[in-house]
């Protein structure tokens, strides 16, 4: 059993073949610490092929991300909006307020993702010294309930953000499932939606510590070099970083391995929609199926291939997908399903 | 000129090849994510096997590990001594204070290493509320200037730490270094010496990312797992820092690649020791190699071998050995060196 | 209008005659500073006969109390539970987060008044690394909405901490309120119901500058000291906060001010709630008047006798009586109110 | 002996009956908490008129004025530079560390003042992302030594910190005594000497809990009110902070208190320079006098008029005077030394 693919997360899989090779190819001679080497010069050039005019900075993990991005642009006294399910307030032990000083302002949804009703509800006490002050948006794109915002939904809280003097950050751990999903480029859904600064992740597509934050107005990204360092997220051999982004982004990797996580999870979808006992609570956009089933059944189903409970009281499963599940995975897991049923 | 070996730091230089096979054989399958799988419980054993009874907590880089672990015995009133060379000091930009909250307090030091004697000044206000209460006393092996401790010059330091209810803290980013040079295991001067906490470093020995935070009280370890995790520095991937760890210590690799960086140390040593105008000014114990040149010939020798300037004001160079040094780097570099001059 | 009393706040109100005769009495010669005092000394006396033994630390401010007591108790990775309303969810503009670096996760209510309920179904994730640790739950008492907590409810909130290794904090900015409401003593609804930390406020019943923050679980006091200095509410002239409490407590100044502003809160509820178009939204239980009202007269009303709105959308207004309002205050505001209606 | 008046600190006294009058006057009927009042404006205005244009901030303690004023001008990955014996570097418990997150760097002086060419020695790093941002110079006028910084000595300073793109702090809790022993006024040596942010502190020059913070750059004030209210330093009841600084301001008050305490320091000076075994060890130039005596005499002096020894070392006392210290303090006290030697 030891190594089996399972449904646990797409963190559990591995390094993708071809950013195997990246990082054999990258690792030639001496190169410049902290980013001032070719590679990342190169991997810099092919995130602004894809994203427009942008700064980018490469960290290592995904919370690195979201914390440092958001600290580039409050201040202590500041708020964040988000989603409750949201990552930032849920998986990342307190990160975000930690780092930034900054209170977390919840939003209940029933899909994880927000909207401008919910989130102008809470935008009061500008002004007002004794409430923090609201200066970020935060969404997950895909989100955490394997759910996609269209472009026009993130507009409109982009357009909400703006007009209140705040801005829009968008986790994008899963950015590529999205585009794929939407059928669009990753441009469309960030930059061009009013995004402010972006997540732009990869370690759960198929590369190794390797994320991203992307500020699309360049301005916010004066002095987060130094925000980098101090929270403690700066690379010193960094083409191993940026070599998996040129890999990642130069030869469309990343609609690749999105396209083929996101069908496996339509199959796993199809394959478990008509069973009795499994309800599925989710619209399947991305790469994840969220199911009730029988509390009973999943220790055995766990055994074989691995996941998570998401919610215990609803006995609520969540079955992420990835760039090497196989269909045999699908079918076996959905036939040990129907005979644990 | 490309990827040329230079003499600038020991992070400039890549994965030595037996790491990378190891990344390369890490990568089958699916593992659970965050440290719960076979290859990190190998990997602690590994270190367990080099360090006797400790709790071992993987990190990406060496400011990660040093801020988290000194996190991990203060509160944010509390106070760190340290050279004021130390990385801590000059190199995190102020990641020590933002994270933990605490002062640090500097002692002058020629040559890196402090004393009792330095120390106990610092020991003053306990008890006093006006006053940050000192907590941890932490020290570089080998240091940031190429000096060594000898294990009994630990020793004094973990006794005074001890009697004032502190702890001793290692950075040990080149902790392999020092041991080759004292001719120790690692052990001998760190676990065995009293230090609490280690900073236990691989990345300026061969390695991609993979440092350690090594407690050999285990009651300090009680919560670290959340430090780690609100500190951004857990890895959802794990296993490929953990793999690196294995194949670091298992057949010798930490010793045969500090070995040579020493041995290519000394002989720079050697070879510049009898220039005119080149005034070695520290002891050569480790990987480094520190001489005061003339100014006006430094950016002629960086074109062709880089390297930094350590001080200024004084035209100190820091030439740094590494694990995949040449002798011919050394023989070109002098000669280039002698050329100019 | 000038200094007229209204219903904005009981810290609209200055600071009661016998306060001020002691702030008068303690100010002769000089006076060991920072709390080695006489007075300081007497003072925390007076607060062991009320509460029993306890460790008292004197602050200035409420938000000061409430979030340096909470840090005394919590790890940056801690989260802290509380009613939405709660002021230090809303009132302190993100201090808690910023000082502690903990999450505070809200709970919805009816009446400011959080329940085992609501409390049980955020306690999960212990021991789980990617989730803020649960460690504090805090109440208010009275609550923000005027509502008083029963001895008994607070001793199950006090059973449930406890049995999931948390603490009790009560927000006691109004603790004289709720006892006289409940006919108990101030400590009946504290240290006896089972709370751990309390921020025992006098501001708003009379004082200057003065709160204090008294563990009754002295263990948790040892570096609290620390915590106050470092937290900037270390009073040098700690004199003139201490005989404040002295004055307060040794003659039951306390009790008669909270009665007289409970009195003067149900005399305003007796004299709006026949009024059509006025529909009191809580129960008046201390010394506030919560009341939806028409929008159109709240400026014309508050011309005369100033008070916030509490929550616009509703249009609900709140009206909070202090130590000394006066029966006049109560019926010219009637009656300015129905001839506005 | 119980409040006999001792040469402890300038915080051992007690309140100015003028100032304690102030108390009372303001003590009418309801104001608008938090500094919306009457009082405040006036205060504000009086601080205006001896000050120039300003942006005025009440606060607390000296300590949250110093914390609150530098958090205000620095991002959390910057650097502060001050003396070694500043307040914020040796008694405030590392607020500053705490609260900005900044890196205090500390320079060896030997009269508590720093100069251009210490300074200057630590504007290394600019733009290096490995290196806290040097953004403050903080200077105390007076010093905790007593010394007086002149009006030039300021410039130079300031003009340094302006050509570095970085901000001029002054902690003024005695720049009352400054300006009195310079025969200047208090603008002459901040805002006319180029400070950016100064502490003004009243405590202890008479008044109590009363300081503030003074933007001379109104636009370094805009988010101040933010910062004041999650630094747990703003007043609900300011009008009695407010008042107090009227008082304080519009008779000369802090001239007529400063200019005493510093004859009495004169007088002592004078009394004590011409006595074997004892030797004065700074320039007595405000309300303060250094002097090394012998160790044994000490617990006896202390036993009639209580003081602090400053340095244990060298057997160092520290004599301060306050407002209130009268010649028989003085005569009294040298009596007992001579007799004690």
């Amino acid at each position: 059993m030891k190594n089996r693919r399972g449904f646990a997360s797409d963190n559990n899989s591995g390094i993708h073949p071809e950013i195997m090779l990246a990082l054999n190819n990258a690792n030639k001679g001496h190169a410049i610490a902290y980013g001032n080497d070719d590679d990342t010069g190169r991997a810099v050039n092919a995130i602004r092929k894809h994203f427009g005019d942008c700064e980018v900075f490469f960290v290592f993990t995904g919370t690195g991300a979201n914390v440092l991005g958001i600290k580039a642009v409050t201040n202590s006294y500041n708020s964040i909006i988000c989603a409750d399910t949201a990552h930032i307030n849920i998986d990342e032990c307190g990160a975000p307020e930690k780092f930034t000083g900054c209170k977390i302002i919840t939003l209940e949804t029933p899909d994880g993702k927000i909207t401008p009703q919910m989130v102008t509800k809470q935008l009061k006490g500008f002004g007002f010294e004794h409430h923090a002050q609201p200066k970020v948006i935060s969404i997950s794109q895909s989100t955490e309930l394997g759910t996609v915002y269209k472009p026009d939904e993130i507009k409109n809280l982009a357009d909400i953000a703006h007009k209140n003097n705040m801005f829009l950050h968008m986790d994008g751990a899963r950015l590529a499932n999205a585009a794929v999903s939407l059928g669009t480029d990753m441009k469309t859904i960030s930059a061009d939606a009013g995004v402010d600064i972006l997540s732009f992740g990869g370690t759960k597509n198929g590369l190794l510590f390797a994320e991203s934050v992307i500020f699309f107005n360049n301005k916010l990204a004066g002095d987060f070099k130094y925000i980098r360092k101090q929270g403690m997220q700066l690379a010193s051999k960094m083409r191993f970083i940026s070599s998996q982004f040129e890999a990642y982004l130069n030869d469309n990797l990343w609609k690749k391995n999105a396209a083929h996580a996101n069908r496996m999870a339509q199959l796993l979808y199809k394959e478990v929609s008509g069973i009795e006992w499994v309800k599925v609570t989710q619209k399947v956009e991305s790469n994840g199926v969220f199911a009730i089933i029988p509390k009973e059944i999943i220790p055995l189903l766990q055994k074989e291939y691995f996941f998570y409970v998401w919610d215990e009281d609803k006995s609520e499963a969540r079955w992420m997908t990835s760039f090497d599940t196989e269909e045999e995975d699908i079918y076996g897991f959905v036939k040990h399903l129907k005979k644990a049923l």
